[in-house]
């Protein structure tokens, strides 16, 4: 009964990243998302996109990644990945909060949960490439269907988007050359700065 | 490409999830979930507590179920399990709303997808049993957590709780022994009305 208590702790603690509100909006909307929504999200993205990986990968090991690789703002905030004061991978911070939040688990679950956000974190093996394409894609939609959204909101120029949403090509090489022409296009109508 | 743009539609649709309020309220809170954000507290529960199922599952198979239950929702509405004017199972209504949301996809997929919601509303095998005890424990642990939460709300009488949350046994003995300990304290602190 105590593993199960420890596992029920954990299922409340998790509720807080309802709470936590990233910098895009909904679809067409003025609505901020949340990292639950996100992360609810980008599960089913990776259910229906996951023929798209350039390699064959463990689809459940991704929704893994992608269910779990926000909880760390629970404790650490959402930051925006265009910050220019404060690094996206903010690891000490965050490694502080995987270790706390995970640790709330029965210790085989919290392992495991801490060492899949770090390969997450990393991006080194396939399923991890592939989940940080699909995190990356989805704010992409978000911001097309909010005239730029949270680009033009913070004035970040289409050189520095591109730089930093070009990795998507290591997760998959489809889904980044639909996101390349969808960010060219907004480029040629001025959505976005040079 | 056509393939791809009818994924990226599916995508764009089924944001409407984010909006589908639902009558249970987070956890010690007074702001009502949404469907998105319930959908993805069920997908983190799975992952934690599989091994209390009473059959070992598919966990990846139960994943997809959880994460797609309620997309029939942006059509039909959400509808209390607790109603006594409109059946929680309004078949006809909800099958005309996943045909539709389901459809946008390929072909594959939308078959897939359709058929696994159906095998989720029949419950009928050990998958599906196990993803509705996890639909049904949810509620059950946010309303504890306010003092009876919207049974309280909506003078739902514990005999009524129980015979509709029992089912729960199907999908996983554990969880329901839990459940109706917690249920039975609730009833002697005379949070729960007979």
């Amino acid at each position: 009964m105590t593993r199960l208590k420890q596992q029920i702790a954990f299922i409340k603690e998790i509720d807080q990243l309802k709470y936590i509100t990233r910098k895009t909006k909904l679809f067409a909307s003025n609505r901020h998302e949340n990292d639950a929504e996100h992360s609810w999200h980008l599960a089913l993205m990776t259910l229906i996109l996951a023929e798209h990986a350039n390699e064959e990968i463990d689809v459940l090991k991704v929704l893994k990644m992608v269910l779990i690789h926000d909880l760390v703002e629970i404790d650490a905030g959402d930051i925006f990945l265009f910050d220019t004061t404060k690094n996206h991978n903010n690891t000490e911070e965050e490694l502080r909060a995987a270790t706390r939040i995970f640790s709330i688990l029965p210790r085989d679950q919290a392992l495991e949960l801490i060492s899949l956000w770090k390969e997450f974190e990393y991006g080194q093996t396939k399923e991890a490439a592939f989940a940080k394409a699909i995190d990356r894609l989805q704010p992409v939609l978000q911001n097309e269907s909010n005239d730029g959204g949270s680009w033009v909101e913070y004035s970040v120029p289409y050189d520095t988007i591109y730089a930093k949403i070009e990795h998507m090509n290591t997760g998959s090489t489809t889904l980044w050359n639909y996101v390349e022409a969808l960010l060219n296009t907004m480029k040629k109508k001025e959505i976005l700065c040079q």
